[in-house]
């Protein structure tokens, strides 16, 4: 049993460790790399030694922070983890470590619960959300480097502060960061947001043309497979931000993107309007997340995994599945 | 000449006058909306008499701010505008009032002053960010249907908080409207940014398609004439937003949107990255607009309209067009 801990203890245990491993996610997000490194350039500010750990180069996109960044030598002492739900998404790369994670620093509630202390808030809407709360709260300084790397989980978790779990924090932060740092948001945003290489853009050209709306209208799905993306040029990493792309059809209650991992094996991406609650349903797989975007993994081809996430999602829209 | 009158003054203007027309740009946006209607429903809460007044319908996708409000009689005596930095925008069915405005509530550093006072901050992301400080320090007010419309003037005009206009200013705001009056911001926002009818999808990857990419790869361009849009079944409305879309294509500092208006006259839109001041090209074609955003009517056939633009961006560049 994992023993959930305050802000206050969390930036107490910061102070008082050192030569720290700092494990993301496999195929890390903003919130991932924004969280890891964003502690991790404070750690080192601290006096500390710090290295973020991934099973996954950073993608390229994150560059800005990484600018500065290098790995240290050091004899590691300290495990934490940060934005990690489940220790099965640390990747082949780390699975060595999951027993051993003595503090996660998170905002998943379906964090299972995989370290000796967990600082947690389901509230949040993002880890780099807990991360400024910690600093803040312990009063451990927070430098422009760290400022960039937490506005980048908000901004990522949020949509650009477009999502439902947007709070009003996460605008007061943002508003902080942006003051008291001169973020160069403009910037920062067509990096995470706008920008995509031609071959993406193409890429979602194909996928809206073949997309299909369901479900009285009510459910749009995305099935992505890797002729496709061979077909089309672009990695898995350009695949990111496209389970949003079947929530721009007007109508849609529910998003489902199918991606191939390898031949008969689909990760599921599920996003929501209003009603369907995707972490709910993808639980029942094995899966997770949270109220509005969550996933999962489904054995099977393309067509039998559609089927066991639409009759998982008809009933909650009130629809038969055979008559619709 | 208007005289520039501050926050202060221009809540006593509106507390001291009643029976308003509040006039707004044709083919109106979320800013000119909000603020239009985010004035009336405040007006109307101190007890006035007020209506909003537009020379297009209002588009369909506004309809949560609508939801009240009805066209009041009473004998017109007090005209204002909001959002409307030039009378030429009022379009013919309001050109009448041109001469008469009394009071212009704006945030469009190209403002021509056509007003006899004029309230007025450059530095603010929208006109409703303009409304909000008016009504906070003149202490009137705000219900949740005016707090509704501001939060999506400012959202409108910062593109979700994304663009390098969004302030620590508009995060505080936003951050307090979502606090006070419980907005449903993840319902607003995919009715602002994500909802697409199917025929703007496929308009979209059609322009998307044919987008041209110029100067060294600096400048994307779009052109948009009436015959495209006919063929895939999209209004003027549905056009709305594929000025950004020139904006994703990695390297690019110019995005160039040319939209037929009649035969050979062109309504431009320009977006830039980081370097290019697009007020200050669009001015020189007698347009207007922000320095990330703004536009212009060029006479010519699509191809002399884009190579008038490509000449005055190309220095700017340092680019050689005629190498380029």
């Amino acid at each position: 049993m994992s023993k959930n801990i305050s802000y206050k203890d969390a930036a107490e245990f910061f102070r008082t460790h050192d030569n720290y491993y700092i494990l993301i996610h496999q195929n890390p997000d903003g919130d991932a790399v924004g969280s890891g490194f964003g502690l991790c350039f404070a750690l080192r500010l601290l006096g500390k030694k710090a290295n973020v750990m991934c099973s996954d180069p950073i993608p390229e996109k994150y560059s800005y922070i990484l600018k500065d960044y290098e790995p240290q030598k050091f004899n590691h002492k300290t495990t934490v983890s940060t934005d990690l739900p489940d220790v099965k998404l640390l990747g082949k790369g780390l699975s060595g470590y999951s027993d051993f994670i003595e503090l996660a620093l998170d905002h998943h509630k379906s964090n299972t619960g995989f370290a000796d202390l967990t600082v947690q808030d389901p509230a949040a809407s993002s880890a780099c959300e807990v991360l400024y709360e910690i600093l803040s709260e312990g009063e451990i300084p927070i430098s422009k480097e760290t400022a960039l790397c937490i506005y980048t989980g908000i901004a990522t978790d949020t949509g650009c502060f477009k999502y439902e779990c947007t709070t009003p924090r996460c605008h007061i932060i943002a508003a902080k960061l942006i003051e008291q740092y001169m973020l160069p948001i403009g910037r920062i945003n067509r990096i995470l947001f706008d920008i995509k290489s031609t071959e993406k853009m193409k890429f979602e050209q194909k996928v809206i043309s073949e997309m299909q709306v369901l479900l009285d209208g009510k459910c749009a799905v995305i099935t992505i497979n890797h002729s496709d993306m061979e077909k089309c040029g672009v990695t898995e990493q350009d695949t990111e931000g496209v389970a949003s792309l079947p929530m721009q059809v007007q109508g849609i209650e529910v998003g489902v993107t199918l991606r191939e991992k390898e031949e008969n094996r689909y990760k599921v991406s599920m996003r929501s309007a209003e009603i369907v609650d995707c972490s709910e349903i993808c639980r029942r797989f094995g899966g997770g997340g949270h109220t509005r975007a969550a996933g999962c993994i489904i054995e099977g081809d393309a067509d039998q995994v559609r089927m066991k996430i639409l009759a998982a999602v008809a009933p909650i829209l009130g629809i038969d599945l055979w008559l619709a």
